[in-house]
């Protein structure tokens, strides 16, 4: 009895490998029956032209398999219990490429935000948003921690650990809130979550479910909006302006919760002032709604002191706070946290757990040491300074290269708005002319924000990110810019050839 | 005009700080309203007896923050478009206290899987389950790789990468899911999630929402029943058996996806014979199902070849893999990654980017650098036969202390499952009457499974994970044991008393 294997002796798999491939592969090909003998090793391996003893081990991985079975004194059989007709008649890859939509998701609205930018290698200079500079990483003191860590870690380097958070880094984030951002907050109320995306999942599973409104700024940050539309909310888009969202605009809207960027809105870069932050949590108790504050760049105050976060000014339990290191040390560390009303704890600590049982140990325990050692501190000092020298001088070169320039969000943060004057194309447009000429400019659209589908001016406002270019990159963006944008005003022209 | 405000010049807070807080505060209760005059900087200066300055930068910065308003040539007020009436008119604390229910949680149904044992450090001998030897963690090679990257990650360090994983990453996993697994893939079929954890929610979130039905094994791994239960699912339990899942259960069972655990059934440590796994991808393809593969302790196959994984059978694009390093290196890694269906590739990189945008890069690239070269097939290779020899230790122990026993789940992995004899108390007793003895070992609901309320006969299983422990350890856990639990038959009085 012979089988129809062939085996390749100058395969780079191994003939025992081959062997038993080979028969599996005719076992659920249905060309070997359920219950059908098999030949033995030995005139398998005469037939084959292999050694008796790779018959021997490839029959013996068959049959703790379960494809072959041994009837003492009998022979090896075909496992009389597999089911009766050929399994996979034909070829894998046709099948599965016929059954391309096997079913639908199950509900699953997602788009995915577009934090990174993905013509980055073709740009000589980009200003995309929100990066911080490679250059300030702070690798010196974190290799002296990690080292530090990974010797002395032991257990905790391989178990699980605390779903909230290593208590140190949630003491050393508590501590820092205070003088900060104006928050005083205990550990216990701290969770520690793989950055902002992962804090909006943790509210979103919460208080989201489908229908449930949930107010959000316009123009809002694409990762906020995505996030809970997948969740199924309604989202309520309500107008940002130069005081931020315009609460006035909230006191008919029943919602669930509001999300706003007030220390630095996200992408316009205004400020909610102290009005509209008493206006919005007034708001919050009198709907019984939740206030999702995203802090994510308010590390940067450039002109005076920071504000005092929304958390700091909460009285009723109302503010859910999330903050973040990857604008001030790096996104790659994917790590932030939440401080939380005290009555969300629990639900939040749970939801944490489901997500993923908690943080990487050793991130967590290198940057507790990082900000309680003072690093942290020393470290904000001087890329604040930093970022402030590159906005003047983004600033400057706009103003030199462009005329007057009508800008917003200067009081902080890492990145520009520009209102594109009426001589200039539409911001889509001034994106894609400067694209061409290796510079990266951003639209709203192509920056990581949406209008949520609302229409309005907002397609002559083009984002500029400062913080991750040198003085001489800014000015050579710039540079590129006002050569790749058409003059079509007299006076631009003329600006420009008296240079 | 003096304004009620006291100045502790001793506090560690700034003057400065101190009359800011002490203003706003006034404002934000009400005793300050809309509008009212403010006392000048000259006369607040020498009413608290601080330097005018003091007085002047708080002002300054209360104007700012928009809390007051100066009116050129009459002087400062509080801000006129603060609302009427007192904002905050009690203390905060007892506010928040007396809403502790604000809001119910949006239809969040969250149980926290116990993957940390609370009692740990009550404990002489835990065999908690699944944990690796922290002594095997592979400090040398990840210090080397670790100060490799940190040395030369750049912008790599600081930017957002792919939500779907490195590439070097994914590579490294693909080449060695063929050998390992017998699961052919390539590195655009592969996400790399924070643990196992993380995989079940993407999957969720693809597959589940409210009322779909999801087999799980009875019993399961609390992790996934508690996480499909917060998405909504209907939970279908159906029994293990010594083969593993019970597939000729599922005939009559319509549902969207089955979680199962073929390599070690977890908790009771079956192998998902051949002849149910092609039932189980038939019922599948049959039904228009998913089957979500954990394969959380497959490294481990101390009897023979590992079997091929289910996703190696797969022809019907019906197999969602989720494998983690969890087990092998660490839990405290957070370290995973799911092999999809390539229909289901572009949703799940979504689900995975809204969840938090991609894992750590740092983590990412020396486990890429781990696996490629070689270093984790030779850690492999270590620990396989440490953790054979440990299960070894701890059969003979049990033998030796208690008589014949009756052991399941000894095939693989890091953990056995021991039925207890009738002369024994149930699994909760024992677990009970061992930590008072300062042993921990586990039934059940103690070792992070459930019965998904299905009552049968679990309450006489009892849980021992091995792999942790020195053989020494494993003997005095042992001998421990053995005094603390009743000695209630003769012969197993008589076989103690013989020793």
């Amino acid at each position: 009895m012979q089988i129809p294997i062939r085996i390749n002796p100058s395969s780079e798999q191994s003939l025992q490998q081959q062997v038993f491939d080979a028969v599996r592969g005719l076992i659920l090909d249905g060309n070997l029956k359920a219950g059908a003998p098999m030949p033995s090793s030995r005139a398998l391996s005469e037939q084959l032209q292999v050694s008796r003893n790779t018959v021997i081990l490839a029959y013996e991985r068959l049959i703790v398999e379960g494809y072959l079975e041994t009837r003492p004194s009998v022979g090896t059989f075909v496992n009389s219990d597999l089911p009766e007709q050929g399994l996979f008649a034909t070829g894998s890859e046709e099948r599965e490429a016929a059954v391309p939509d096997r079913l639908p998701l199950a509900g699953f609205r997602g788009a995915r935000p577009a934090v990174v930018n993905p013509n980055r290698h073709k740009l000589a200079v980009d200003f995309w948003v929100g990066r911080p500079d490679p250059h300030t990483f702070p690798t010196k003191a974190w290799r002296r921690l990690m080292l530090h860590h990974l010797s002395t870690g032991g257990s905790q380097l391989t178990e699980y650990g605390d779903p909230a958070g290593l208590y140190s880094l949630r003491l050393a984030i508590s501590e820092f809130l205070g003088p900060a951002r104006g928050i005083q907050t205990d550990p216990e109320r701290i969770v520690v979550v793989s950055g902002i995306q992962q804090a909006l999942n943790i509210a979103a599973r919460l208080l989201i479910r489908k229908d449930t409104n949930a107010v959000v700024e316009c123009p809002c940050y694409q990762g906020a909006a995505y996030v809970f539309d997948s969740y199924g909310a309604d989202l309520r888009p309500v107008p940002v302006d130069e005081d931020g969202l315009d609460t006035r605009q909230l006191h008919d809207i029943d919602a669930r919760l509001a999300y706003v960027t007030p220390s630095h809105q996200y992408p316009m870069g205004t400020t909610l002032s102290i009005v509209r932050r008493i206006e919005l949590l007034e708001w919050a108790n009198n709907k019984g709604a939740y206030i999702l504050e995203d802090d994510y760049d308010s590390d940067f105050r450039h002109n005076g002191s920071p504000l005092t976060a929304l958390a700091g000014l909460d009285c009723y339990g109302a503010v859910i706070y999330m903050g973040t290191f990857s604008k001030s040390i790096g996104a790659a560390l994917r790590l932030g946290y939440m401080v939380l009303p005290s009555h969300l704890v629990e639900p939040a600590r749970t939801a944490k757990a489901l997500l993923d049982n908690g943080h990487s140990w050793l991130d967590q325990a290198v940057l507790a040491d990082f900000l309680t050692n003072g690093h942290y501190t020393n470290h904000l000092r001087r890329i604040r300074q930093m970022y402030r020298d590159r906005r003047d001088c983004l600033i400057d070169a706009l103003v030199e290269y462009f005329g007057p320039v009508q800008l917003s969000g200067l009081e902080g943060g890492m990145h520009i708005v520009w209102h594109l004057p009426d001589d200039l194309p539409d911001a889509a447009e001034c994106q894609s002319l400067a694209e061409n000429a290796g510079v990266g400019v951003y639209s709203l659209d192509g920056g990581a924000a949406t209008d949520c589908g609302v229409p309005g001016p907002r397609d002559r406002t083009l984002l500029l990110g400062y913080s991750s270019l040198t003085p001489s990159q800014i000015r050579d963006g710039v540079v590129r810019l006002s050569r790749a944008l058409p003059a079509v005003s007299e006076s631009r022209i003329a600006s420009r050839a008296s240079r």
